[in-house]
């Protein structure tokens, strides 16, 4: 066996584990269509065929918006591809500055700073403040996002992992930890797989009982709650409370990159320290015109709100009439549960290649094992025929399959 | 004192230590002109001038080539402003699958895996190869990047440092390793601040002679080295001997993102098991189409890099007929040392305020300290007028403030 067999015998083995296991991951070839979404066309060993897409994270459609679209191109025009730096050689535009005052005023903050994604500005800046603030203990939402686990363990600061939304868990931790040491609270408002949402208020009150900071991850809910988008901490009145909010640029708003919003001295503390942020080209300034072009538009404008909050509605109400089990929640999410890898991903196939629904099986790592789900999110592009097909699709399937159906 | 002020006065602390030691950094606020580079409008406190940009890493320009903003903005059109999802839920775009085959041919692998940035790339596949390949030894050179350094680091995976680009202490290293474990040599080729260049040939054969695996960063050579932009490794004929070639989309490709090229193997395990891969937005498809095209034009085109290569010999021409010290390399990159944080940064508002000309003052955690320099990157843009006018500024600043002269 040459060498580059035997490195590769390793990597194979435990790709078989994955497979063996019903976890490997097949990703679906798809292009959606500006103007036409939740339409894409997806292509195939057999060929392709059109398809509606009901797992995108483009929550409200705003990555075909017009707006957008064209701030993006003008920017490309005007400034070209790419930033040609870090932030700090170069690579800083006018367009992320400008971006940067967007979201400190989305969010009420002095300051906000831009990363590459949502991804990198958890783990970069949960890892910088964990390992550069003495003694630091950072308290953990058990169910966290992997970048928000991953920056925490990369900090090597203390971790406590409270119990998911717990409130007397989590201050039962509080209480043990030496008055002195600084603490974190890192947690979400929207979990993305369950679309439950954390006792924002109850927990400022704790941190404030405890002299604690709070980091609130609102990636899933930024453009989407609040009246001007700010999330949930802005419609419950919460953002002055909160010392570090995350966000993305990649889901409601459409474009990709991630920031957060804090105190000048937390942004600046950020920019100056964390490895993430300091050693990597910036996001093009077409990306960061065309983010700037979205947060505005829907700071202004409600109807995208209300008109996925119709669909969602919509679709929870025939998924009720058909018994078709989904959990609840207060968000936007809804996820069907099939508990089960292979039957898991035996069900997307289906709908896929018979029924020209596109819903990506959920299974581990993003969720624990034997919590297999199908994770729709009807957006204001989802028509009420869309959700009609997808419903009779889905009551087909329970049947052929013989799911068990939820209890009238 | 409140909480909240409480803990800026923390993190202000820490920032005053930097601004006392000189390495506090100030961003300047820029808009390269597409079709005018190396021309930027900068703006600041006292109002807007134009500057020459000397401090790119868009290393050939081809942030403006027409090609590639036509296939960004025709992307944008067809499909959208961003990807909407991660690449295993909806996020995998036709755009996105077609460059990964592409640079799977660029570097003559069989497959190819795209991040969305470099620093990712590196960070995500050191960390998870590290981690998961039990009793794995990761062998790296004392220079490596940022992101290298904190991926080996994540990964948990015994580290061994070997001095730059230094033969016998590698081999020392290696053979102190038992001999039944999983060793990964991680290098460069060119090294960024310095300019220099790794012995390939020679690491492939310590490679080689003791069973190791090599990771090798070509991101600052990919589109610049090679007969196709393949890098040094292509250059030199030893791409089929590197385990996994790492690169980015974001300098001499102009626009954003990395990735690695490896054995179908490789990238399928990266690709499953890699957080930082997993659980984040995909590029946005009109990036990976501009890249693409990117790409395909350096592959064919030999003219960008001819250029560059004149303007570099230029410079450093002009640079020692005026005695300006500069660090000899065999690179493209021209690092002028001034040694002393505060003077770095006095001369390079001097050459922006004085001469409009931005170069960035490299100050650390980039460079050690004491080895602060200006670092130009001269590009087939750069006119013999600009190099002139550079070199003249350098010439009349090293008068003013009384800096030694290189021997003649």
């Amino acid at each position: 066996m040459d060498q580059k067999t035997r490195f590769d015998a390793a990597f194979s083995a435990q790709l078989d584990a994955l497979r063996a296991e019903g976890n490997y991951r097949w990703f679906a070839n798809l292009e959606r269509h500006a103007g036409d979404f939740p339409r894409a066309t997806r292509r195939h060993a057999g060929g392709q065929g059109d398809v509606t897409v009901w797992c995108s994270n483009d929550y409200l459609g705003m990555g075909q918006h017009p707006a957008v679209a064209e701030a993006m191109k003008a920017a490309i025009d005007s400034c070209g591809a790419g930033a040609g730096g870090t932030r700090n050689i170069s690579g800083t535009n006018v367009h992320h500055v400008e971006l940067e005052r967007e979201l400190a005023d989305l969010h009420g903050k002095e300051a906000a700073l831009l990363f590459t994604s949502g991804y990198v500005s958890n783990w970069a800046t949960l890892s910088t403040l964990g390992a550069r603030l003495p003694g630091c203990v950072i308290l953990s939402d058990a169910l966290n996002h992997a970048s928000m686990i991953e920056g925490v363990r990369h900090s090597r600061a203390e971790k406590r992992i409270w119990k998911h939304n717990d409130l007397a868990d989590l201050e039962r931790q509080l209480a043990s930890i030496e008055p002195g040491r600084p603490k974190l609270i890192a947690f979400e408002s929207v979990y993305s797989m369950d679309g439950d949402i954390a006792p924002i208020r109850e927990i400022c009150d704790l941190a404030d009982r405890y002299g604690a900071m709070t980091y609130l991850d609102e990636v899933h809910a930024v453009g989407l709650y609040g009246p001007r988008g700010g999330g949930v901490a802005e419609r419950e009145g919460l953002m002055d409370r909160i010392t570090v909010i995350e966000g993305t640029l990649g889901k409601a708003f459409g474009v990709v990159g991630g920031y957060i919003a804090a105190s000048a001295a937390v942004c600046d503390f950020v920019r100056s320290f964390a490895s993430g942020f300091i050693f990597t080209t910036s996001l093009p300034p077409a990306v960061a015109a065309g983010a700037c072009v979205s947060i505005r538009h829907l700071k202004e404008s409600d109807a995208e709100r209300l008109a996925q909050r119709r669909a969602v509605a919509l679709l929870r109400a025939r998924l009720d009439r058909l018994g078709i089990p989904h959990l609840p929640n207060p968000s936007h999410i809804v996820p069907v549960m099939v508990k089960d890898p292979v039957k898991c991903k035996l069900l997307s196939d289906i709908l896929l290649d018979e029924h020209g629904i596109y819903v990506q099986p959920i299974n581990y790592p993003t969720v624990p094992k034997g919590t297999e789900r199908l994770r729709f999110t009807p957006s204001p592009l989802h028509s009420e025929a869309d959700i009609d097909r997808l419903a009779s699709a889905l009551h087909g399937l329970w049947s052929q399959c013989a799911l068990a159906r939820a209890a009238a």
